[in-house]
């Protein structure tokens, strides 16, 4: 038969070297440990002056300092060289619907300070980042840090967001912010790298990067007035072609037929599971419940039909979480948003109906839990958002040159 | 509120250097392109006698070797080098339930010849396997290479895989083959690297190189005796925790209620989408419909029954590809497999319901298409899947050390 010709993939961006390669020894010290110039120079196979060069670049720039000395068993002990996670910081921002939560932590995710507001979205966003830049500014002057410490900014938004540029793709209940330059507004104020992501990606990254740091396979699934999720496969966060992944809200589901959804299609998840359809329907049955708080606080009082109706939601995205199962193979599913405060009766709920309709082999393994970050979620993410971006080795290296 | 400390990740395996990186420098001629010296001193960085020396070690393992000279504007023309593709060659080999399918390809994923034969899986690991070695010396022969030019053998099997060992996990129609030492087993006959992998992540991995190389995300599905699928997300392929990542089959559909699988589930896929369903079907109206060649016969000879029937088939896909596309969001959607060859009436089935109930904004770039690679794309991913191993700049470089 006729031969057929592969073509070969793009060479990849980092395959050849910089002119310092600091960026890449930087890498060994993100664990976290300390180590002599010996240790480096065996783990790395580099030459002693290499390693003395690239050494000295990285505590230019302050990355890298002493840590003590080594023990020795004689002679003179060798010093120890350990990563400075304070020596810069990162505003870390979750915006949802009606709340603003600016974090400060250094550049291992440990949060020094934050600050919560309340705040409508829908005011648009110039009003919204006003609040963010003031609460950054605080926050910095309160805990002594200056403006050119920051490493970089990261925001989590309500919104499908186009990554490569910061700016949200047609959200559909923010009014003005639909293509928002958000890095550029933000860096009227702060001369800083602007990071911005859906705030359910970021809250995986952070769920994640604190309690799963071994799950290269991990779904976090966010129930609350909205229902979407944040996928790691491979143990990298996957956004999909467009951006759109993990939108698990509008998938048709077989109890919500004849249930229209605000979307314009019938039978969406979230038209049945989300917060405002079960306070709609707990309201229906003439009970006071506004919003997910509302429902949660009925299930947290021991309400009969409120603990049904969770349960039932919980059945309801469990018929989607099922197919994401066979699909994804994750080893963890982490359930989080404002609902998923309820405790055990949404995850109940989940659990139910994924292990009785996922293939054995996809759930013999599988961990079905609730968030541990909680309200953090999306703060601890954006700052791993932030420190993975300048951390690299390629900024690092660009860093250095510059 | 007290501080949160983030765990850091533990350095990447290839985050240090080697001593050799000639592996490293190697990726820059996986595109195909000539490059003077010069050219690569202007790439990488490094300096003349750094490139040189790697070229040498390249050179000696015959991965590169001189492409002519570059046209010169004065003085001596420089000498052009290259990738060497055909220096080694791969055995390819996609095994189904029913047919043996072994290619030998170059480096580059060129098929140099193949060979098809009929045979039953369910004969056991030992006589499929001893009739792959028999045809992979037979191909080695006809082609005038020896087997010690091999570099490496990728296998493809119909059923889950522990990819990291290359032993199939719980294949449920083929005695014998759970757990069985795959590699080990070819190893007897031949000193190469064995890789093994499900057929549907293979065939994913085909399509892809051949006539996708520019999607990073991309679903490809199979619709024959079994349903499943291979994901490629980010630009890799993803196996999920356990090997699973991919099994469309057992999802619930609503049209498969009262149906019962011989996974012993009610309503999967499979049950009413596959080739064995369609012909279960036609054949109670009548019909002489034998597996899924029987049901294309019948579509191909325009039997409107079998035409009915198969778009019916492409709907019941497309109603769960509908719950990927929201949760993935694929650039491209691949459809392969045996019941794939009936042609445009199973794909208009499934873009009927994928384009009206995802989201707008994951379908308004999303292609539908048949596969290309068609039969070929087992063969074509096995020996990319050995291509992409081999070439590593890590392998690369083992192989240098040793």
């Amino acid at each position: 038969m006729a031969p057929l010709q592969l073509s070969l993939p793009a060479t990849p961006s980092n395959a050849v070297g910089s002119l310092t390669r600091a960026g890449e020894l930087f890498q060994v010290f993100r664990d976290g440990q300390a180590r002599t110039r010996a240790e480096l120079v065996e783990m790395t196979g580099l030459s002693r002056s290499t390693v003395a060069a690239r050494l000295d670049a990285l505590t230019a720039i302050g990355l890298i300092g002493s840590a003590g000395e080594a023990s020795s068993s004689g002679g003179r002990p060798a010093s120890r060289i350990a990563f400075q996670p304070s020596s810069r910081v990162i505003l870390a921002v979750d915006l949802g619907a009606t709340h603003i939560l600016v974090g400060l932590t250094d550049l291992s995710g440990q949060l020094i300070d934050q600050c919560w507001t309340t705040a409508d979205i829908s005011q648009g966003p110039e009003a919204v980042l006003d609040l963010v830049i003031e609460q950054g500014n605080q926050l910095l002057k309160d805990s002594g840090r200056e403006a050119t410490e920051l490493a970089g900014i990261g925001i989590g938004l309500p919104a499908p967001v186009e990554h490569s540029t910061g700016r949200p793709a047609n959200p559909p209940i923010m009014p003005g912010w639909d293509g928002f330059d958000v890095p550029g507004y933000i860096q009227r104020s702060f001369a800083a790298q602007v990071l911005v992501d859906n705030d359910v990606n970021i809250m995986a990254l952070g769920e994640r990067a604190v309690f799963w740091p071994e799950a290269n396979d991990l779904l976090f699934v966010k129930v609350a007035t909205g229902i979407g999720s944040g996928l790691i496969c491979g143990g990298l966060l996957q956004r999909g072609a467009d951006g759109t992944a993990g939108d698990l809200g509008h998938v048709q589901v077989p109890r919500g037929m004849g249930v229209f959804c605000r979307c314009g299609n019938e039978g969406c998840l979230e038209a049945i599971a989300s917060g405002p359809a079960l306070a709609r329907e707990l309201s229906a049955a003439g009970l006071a419940a506004s919003g997910s708080e509302g429902v949660v606080n009925l299930v947290r009082a021991g309400n009969v039909q409120a603990i049904q109706a969770i349960r039932q939601a919980g059945r309801d995205v469990g018929d989607v979480l099922a197919t994401c199962v066979n699909l994804l193979n994750p080893r963890v599913i982490v359930i989080g948003g404002a609902l998923s405060l309820a405790g055990e009766h949404l995850l109940a709920g989940v659990r139910e109906v994924v292990y009785s309709r996922s293939l054995p082999l996809a759930t013999s393994r599988l961990q079905i839990v609730q968030s541990r970050a909680g309200a953090e979620a999306g703060v601890l993410g954006a700052s791993r958002m932030v420190s993975d971006h300048v951390l690299s080795a390629a900024r690092i290296d660009a860093e250095l040159i510059a």
